[in-house]
């Protein structure tokens, strides 16, 4: 990888994608691939990623997604939807999947099982959504690097009514609800507003305070 | 950098930390660069990074975070404090200094920012937090592959009493609330019950939804 710091000066919000050019697969796998890697609360990856690449679905998510032209012009759209509650199930399937993997039972891994189990699904359903979606926050953070890592484009989307994207591709079937959105393709270059205006941040003394 | 996936490979959610060992500043202030250049809602970036080096704030800290060890073994403790509301203010201090960095007054920008006037202070102080805590995690997603990336150890630790954090930190004061923290440090080796266990992530297929 080149140098991180460059890498994420490269990047920006692309607002215009060339619909032309499509992300090659295997760069679309690794960047599932380091999502999916990356770390959750307690592990439990309470989310899930929906690569749409059919653009039927694409045209009916675009009206509810302030038609914004990435939707249709990317080559691979990421939905990251997360868990709609915490249950006893989830966290159990999560705990067992450990412990089949490193064929061993821990016993401070159990007593931090029966901490969840008492805990997270005596809590409200939202409470516990919104737990989840912060976690689909560290995969966009994760997947807008590896993006840029491999020159890819992406922009992450928040402007669009998750209830209708929820029903276009179906979540609220499988428990889960949209979170966030990460078109991925390349930029249209001049074509886009943005591409060439000075990225802004704020100044390390106005973000970053030091207690020593 | 190396390969990010063998980066996300390496690190893991380090449960002992090695007090006697500190991580170089020049390494402290390259992921705390890789945080501020990360991308955020309408770049707004609505949150702040503590550094705490302070060992009696740490101190403080502990027994309000189930007392664990690495609060006080880390040589840095990172918080993230995302903004307690969104204000005119707060959003209008972004614009202006886009504007004066770009040199440039955009009509659409313009008209994005009267879109966010229009729209963020009217909610309720706790949506708009809600809102901000997940950008925070952008950032906790991108340090720890900027310390990874440094071979620097890290843990995300949500297990902590915010109220408290942000009275030891006076955060309320200045408009923050602690959401996540991130000690920075180097693993204890052997010491540690999770470092020669493997890490374990649901299969791609339970993750990952291709919709052609």
């Amino acid at each position: 990888m080149s140098d991180l710091l460059e890498v994420l000066k490269w990047r920006y919000a692309t607002k215009k994608m060339e619909p032309t050019k499509a992300v090659p697969q295997e760069k679309v796998d690794r960047i599932l691939e380091a999502v999916r890697l990356t770390a959750s609360s307690s592990g439990l990856q309470p989310y899930e990623v929906f690569v749409v690449t059919n653009p039927e679905l694409r045209e009916q998510i675009k009206p509810h997604a302030w038609n914004q032209g990435q939707v249709t012009d990317c080559s691979h759209l990421l939905v990251f939807a997360a868990w709609d509650n915490y249950t006893a199930e989830r966290i159990n399937q999560m705990f067992d999947l450990v412990n089949e993997e490193r064929g061993i039972k821990n016993e401070g891994w159990e007593a931090y099982r029966q901490q969840l189990l008492n805990t997270y699904p005596q809590r409200d359903a939202e409470t516990n959504y919104a737990h989840a979606a912060r976690q689909a926050y560290i995969g966009v953070g994760t997947a807008l690097i590896a993006a840029a890592q491999e020159q890819v484009d992406s922009v992450p989307m928040e402007g669009f009514d998750p209830a209708k994207v929820d029903e276009i591709l179906k979540l609220r079937e499988r428990g889960l609800r949209s979170v966030v959105m990460l078109p991925l393709g390349y930029r249209a270059g001049d074509g886009d507003w943005l591409v060439n205006l000075k990225k802004v941040r704020r100044p390390r003394e106005q973000f970053i305070t030091e207690l020593k």
